[in-house]
């Protein structure tokens, strides 16, 4: 079995269940550190920024994080769309329906606001979305502005159920402008290119450890990175006895993986 | 050419565009009314009542209307609602997203109103719609509520251009629930049905005249009911050329039909 020396983790499902706490997770982070590995947590939630992300593990959860081993697609997000301009970022502007923690990341770039003729439309989730953000962001985008979705998770579990997610309020977009968006966060690949980018690590020695086939393990597959699926959320052996292409590894609990 | 008794017949784009007059659709009604023929008005706007319809084209295009005259898909919907249960619909109730035209004729039948366990969701188009209530038809579907979407327009024109139409905002609660809506309006032959029950009139004497193909032609076609085009609007020579399922009739304008 590899030593994989770089860990990329999701979130919830993995790490936590919600409100309610995973032992083993807060263990497994302790062995990590002991072992001085890398590890990022790869969360596909827009709506935080790094900080309120890592303050929210450190205190509700006693797993060691500082904002620096936060990755979320509102970062990818914001490194691509610097990255689709051949000149400087601030000669050109964007529309974006999302939370702070997206609007913090896209408008830190340097990027103008413009609500009437953006070069780019980013759409995530918002809890505060109306029609006149929908029609803004379908003009725009009707009018040539490029149509980027930060993740196409179609819910997200809270008190009450399983409430709309971003790829929710992303389709309402795709249904009035007739295009697809563009996605960055899991499955995708984007956000874990970005990563590679950002902090420097090899991904041949890097694994995605994950509870949701559909996003971690796809991901990691998509991106051409070691997987390990963790029975401690969403998928079940049933559904990943489906699939024709398995996690790398699977473990019931991250007790049972040895760093 | 068959003597038609009854005119089905759309408004934006054959009885005016937008704000503007289409001259020859009120010599149209006109003639209609002189040969003393029956004409309702089959639109798919939800967001009016009758009576609202039947000003506007009484007052701002001259067209002989009264609400009598007009059917939309939230009296049909309403109409439909109320034969969805065996015993009186005042035992029953629904959440709707929807502007005043669809929420004065949904509880208009006495359906009680219910945000969180309704037996039905209905959902239209909704210019103050919010997060919120995204998440009250998504939790109360996935609980087991009946979903019924008013209409699939993915747009509709205003002054600023193309914006989300009903079918748009609904598309994101399908996405959000993973369950498509039963659709009431246009091209759907309920809207029709519901017509031919309320003002009994004989389907097969009956004309449907459109300038959108892909509802007022397809919606004839799955009543099995004729169709008159008219090349006022939407739909073009080139789109009617791809269709294999022609309209019964074309005209470039209504002064080129007889009554």
């Amino acid at each position: 079995m590899m030593n994989y020396q770089t860990y990329l983790i999701d979130l919830d499902g993995t790490m936590y269940r919600g409100k309610d706490k995973i032992p083993e997770a807060k263990i497994f982070i302790d062995r990590l550190n002991e072992k001085n590995l890398d590890y990022y947590f790869l969360t596909n939630n827009t709506t935080k920024t790094p900080q309120q992300v890592a303050d929210n593990l450190m205190n509700n959860h006693q797993i060691t994080a500082d904002a620096k081993h936060v990755v979320t697609p509102s970062l990818a997000t914001a490194d691509y769309v610097k990255n689709m301009f051949d000149d400087d970022v601030s000669n050109h502007s964007a529309y974006v329906i999302g939370e702070y923690g997206l609007k913090s990341a896209i408008f830190g770039t340097g990027i103008k606001l413009n609500e009437v003729d953006p070069d780019v439309v980013i759409v995530g989730l918002d809890y505060d979305v109306t029609y006149h953000k929908f029609e803004l962001a379908t003009l725009a985008i009707k009018r040539g502005a490029f149509f980027i979705g930060t993740n196409a998770d179609t819910n997200l579990p809270n008190e009450r159920g399983l409430v709309p997610g971003a790829g929710s309020v992303i389709s309402l977009v795709e249904t009035s402008t007739q295009q697809k968006a563009k996605y960055i966060g899991k499955p995708e690949r984007d956000i874990v290119d970005y990563a590679v980018s950002e902090k420097g690590f090899d991904p041949k020695t890097a694994v995605m450890v994950g509870d949701n086939y559909n996003t971690d393990i796809k991901c990691g597959l998509n991106a051409g990175i070691e997987t390990l699926l963790v029975y401690t959320g969403v998928s079940t052996h049933e559904d990943i006895a489906k699939e024709t292409r398995k996690p790398t590894h699977e473990v019931e609990s991250l007790d049972q993986w040895d760093v």
